[in-house]
């Protein structure tokens, strides 16, 4: 199999390697950022492309890994390839590629991607959608080389885990940070807090999250949430956070 | 070494089975509630004890493992003990043992305790607090029975501890449970957000949270968080929390 990637961010640089360890030819890397393209191209043996004119246009796949507001251009340009077009955004509609291609989808892998951390993709699930049922076997071919985690989720599905991914994710990771620093703050190590972080996120694994919600919110403990707060007086944004999370628990569980 | 066990919830539990592993006698569990006292009890081949008047006085250690408004009555009826009295508690100053036993201070394992699952304690930074060099000596030889990591921290340190854990702990697992529910609204399942949650508290371990924050608020994608909050339009409740923490990430990093 012959794939074209366009982009050479994060995403992009996990799946071409994944894909190449798997078989695949990637035969061009296109970029607008020629020399993230090299790096990829190189580590892909692959050709970097910079203009589009140069684009091969017989590639079995192409797989647009690019920001968001950068697809729509970006599907202009593949309009006349003879292969499947995809792309891989969770907050983007399938339709930006109405027209490209023989036939074109998506490609979701839902899992966040740092350049210097290698991710096993086998567990990762794959959200897949496609303009027709042919298309959509070529596109579960692919992603069942990378997973053993392929599912069909539709543009609008795939937009709320899009969403679900920001509070399960994002915000989590925020809190890391904001705890972090209250650490730094009083000469506390963050050590301290990364097997209690580990340990939050095994127990979801095997239990649902509202089973294992502990801490002073969900006993309604109200002498330490007040003196949670007095401790946070200097810090009226972090007070503001404390106070709504805990709302929302007691709300879920009181 | 002869340890007696007030309480029998998580804390008790986990704690009790793992010193007795370790070659410790538990002698008695005393609890309010004497079903659970006596089923750590029996784990642990101790005795049950219900009545303060029964409670063996000549234990080495005393470990007070009782919700936190309760400690200061137990700790009433340990005035005369000739042991080690230690209570277990994050949120709790060390001096609400002041008079109790031969010796006092604080054991405070930085970890969430389920009942239903093993927690590996080797890992568990172990928090220690002592009335004078001499008992600290005796808790930090405890606290290395059960684990490798053992820390000198003082009542405020400990109360900022957990206030921070409170964040990382349980906002975030509060934050899987809301993601969990959105997903469940639109018939998709949690598991697929499961590998992101692990791979989220992964990453930490060896970067800082900031270095590695992602999504739509770090980019400033005004377009993406406009999208999500129309998303979240029949909840306010958690178009609040988006926001807020958003405006946060936004604050933090831009």
């Amino acid at each position: 199999m012959n794939i074209v990637f366009i982009g050479s961010g994060n995403v992009a640089t996990h799946l071409a390697i994944a894909f190449k360890a798997m078989g695949a030819d990637i035969i061009q890397v296109w970029s607008r950022d020629s020399r993230n393209a090299e790096i990829l191209a190189a580590i892909t043996k692959a050709t970097p492309v910079k203009c589009w004119d140069s684009l091969d246009q017989t590639a079995d796949c192409y797989v647009i890994a690019v920001k968001d507001d950068a697809i729509a251009e970006v599907a202009s340009h593949l309009q006349d390839v003879r292969g499947v077009v995809v792309h891989t955004s969770g907050a983007t509609e399938m339709d930006v590629l109405k027209g490209t291609g023989t036939g074109y989808g998506v490609l979701y892998p839902l899992q966040t991607f740092s350049k210097t951390k290698v991710v096993d993709l086998k567990s990762v699930p794959f959200c897949i959608e496609a303009d027709r049922s042919e298309t959509f076997e070529k596109i579960a071919a692919m992603a069942h080389l990378l997973s053993e985690s392929v599912a069909e989720v539709n543009s609008e599905q795939r937009r709320i885990l899009h969403l679900a991914a920001v509070f399960a994710c994002n915000f989590t990771n925020h809190l890391y940070d904001l705890s972090s620093k209250l650490l730094q703050q009083h000469q506390l190590k963050f050590d301290l807090l990364k097997p209690l972080i580990l340990e939050t996120a095994f127990k979801v694994q095997h239990t649902q999250p509202a089973e294992v919600q502990t801490g002073p919110a969900v006993r309604n403990d109200l002498l330490t949430l007040e003196k949670h707060l007095d401790l946070l007086e200097g810090s009226p944004h972090l007070q503001d956070i404390y106070q709504l999370l805990s709302d929302s628990i007691k709300k879920t569980h009181l």
